[in-house]
């Protein structure tokens, strides 16, 4: 049985990382593919954060040693990136770095579901991905208890998106109900969110309040585009601008948290 | 000499497949340049397709297999996409799977320009280019009779993109004459609009028909979003709002098609 | 001691330079990171440009010699691209083609400082960078004497981004204080300045005076976004139509170039 997660104090605490990413300005290294690279480096600069994503084996390691976090996206899994990641993960484990899993599209691909098998035993500080790729690498689909096991498992966080998030560490579980329906329809968008997560590790210790503060960002930041959009191309364009945008007042007025 | 199309039956025909497209959300394997990767993915995306983009060889084959339509387009005419591409058509002959091939900027290059003469012997359900494109590869201007005799030599059907695109399969030839001038000053439209052609080529078995439907909303969505645009930023944006808004009504009344 | 540029001659140029730009339609080839691609693309495109990308080793020089300048862009510093910079540099210098090296990032890179070194070396028409990449490649801050030292020692143009652009040539500088805060928010935005800055050495002769009217057209239109932008997202897309909009008029009234 997972403890109830406090909505309020999950609000609170997503405006003060939302305050310390501007303040701080935490730098975070992205592996990620080639469609999504774009619209997570304009996400993570919007919010404050100093993105950079070189894959290059002679110099990854030095970015990752002198970045706050670290994300790993499989969306592009070629063997360039596959180094990359080896080489990262590496400096991210020596540095005591945070680092977050993307295990995007392992439903469709048994070699990437075994990497991100592999990946997951190297400690993620988080694991996001959507249900079908929670499926097939918990072999369950992510009822509270299934997801508590898999973050218990791993030792990590799991933020699992779709209508409503959901973010579990195995001992606390908490229920976003933010977000819009466009989100789906744009790519990169869960791409960005697993970036922000990882911006969010960076100026939050607590890896489950972490986790949610991120997912909260993405989702309010989404209703606010939703509002504006007339279709999914000025949906990703005002989802920009509303992560730009985003004070606490708008995070704690839109924010739908339940235990 | 070209039996004339019906230009009515061809905007039905549009209809139904933009219908069939939201109701069947078909994957479409894209192999694609990563200038056109983000743009391509959000106008499939739009349209209530389901693109991916792998190119590790490990796993095409199995990503190809699980789609409805392959794209190969050479824009990043490397050795990762040569390889990609043979393993990628090699799964979708294996499974009878359409795919479209966007020979972009073969008049810049000698090798690009060979590859694609190879892969056309390899029967692309269909080719969509620009003029200068058609010309090096036919080694002639795209009149009627060239178009028709290109697809015949092909086994194929031919997508010209131009002030007025004209689709031809040997038989059958329309001119469709949407469109929008900034279409010409945004990157990665010729490219979406191949995409586009793939995933009609998944819902639509002739594959003139299909190919036509894709110009015609690909056309009339550019017309629209040329309403709204101030330039082509604007424009790209309200191009991918355009697609995700476009119903049979506005596909109708706009459709220019002459036999 | 720098001669001072005549201000009312820097923007009269760049109005002369914008015209040529939109009625030759040079080509430029760059050799870009996958996360700029898209955005430099459709920067070039709005100014009349004809932009390719390609990084094959058996097409790249032909594209560079086919070309009107080409851009050298260290953002993404992979074995791929620092082939095709070799293959591309020979090409461009063999056809007495103008380029253009933007040494992203070197400062969170040794590798990568040490090849910006040696390309330096090979005779770029300009270097386009930010301070922290100037005090990593010259070991002193960007003061006024050692912006003409570093040009003077490369032979070549430097134009450095900031608050206020400066851009000098061992014998003149000029600054200019356009731009919009916005511009450091969004990815690319400096990646797009050294591809409009390759554009405009292929219709001005005069290195200098090429490099000027880049930061000026770029300044610009970022100042014309930033009046109808509501964050960054919003901003990328106006930067586009600004661009795409700009005019001798808007040029000359809001030119801001002091020696």
């Amino acid at each position: 049985m997972q403890a109830p997660a406090a909505p309020n104090a999950m609000a609170q605490t997503a405006c003060a990382v939302l305050d310390r990413l501007r303040g701080q300005a935490p730098r975070v290294h992205c592996i990620t593919n080639t469609v999504a690279q774009n619209f997570t480096a304009n996400a993570l600069l919007a919010l404050g954060c100093v993105p950079s994503m070189t894959l290059s084996p002679e110099e990854i390691a030095g970015f990752v040693a002198g970045s706050d976090a670290l994300l790993v996206n499989l969306g592009t899994f070629d063997a360039e990136r596959r180094q990359a990641t080896e080489l990262a993960v590496q400096a991210a484990r020596a540095a005591a770095l945070p680092w977050v899993l993307d295990p995007v599209f392992v439903e469709r691909s048994l070699p990437r579901a075994g990497f991100a098998r592999a990946l997951i035993q190297r400690g993620p500080r988080a694991v996001r991905l959507n249900r079908a790729e929670f499926v097939t690498l918990a072999g369950a689909d992510p009822t509270p208890g299934e997801l508590a096991a898999f973050a218990r498992g791993g030792k990590t966080v799991v933020g699992l998106s779709g209508e409503t998030d959901i973010v579990a560490d195995g001992e606390r579980l908490a229920r976003i109900a933010n977000g819009h329906p466009l989100m789906a329809r744009v790519t990169a968008m869960g791409c960005a969110a697993s970036a922000v997560t990882a911006a969010c590790l960076a100026a939050e210790r607590d890896a489950f309040m972490a986790a949610a503060a991120a997912m909260l960002i993405v989702g309010v930041a989404g209703e606010i585009a939703g509002e504006q959009a007339r279709g999914p191309g000025s949906f990703a364009t005002a989802m920009i601008d509303a992560l730009y945008g985003l004070d606490g007042g708008a995070l704690k007025h839109h924010a739908r948290v339940t235990p």
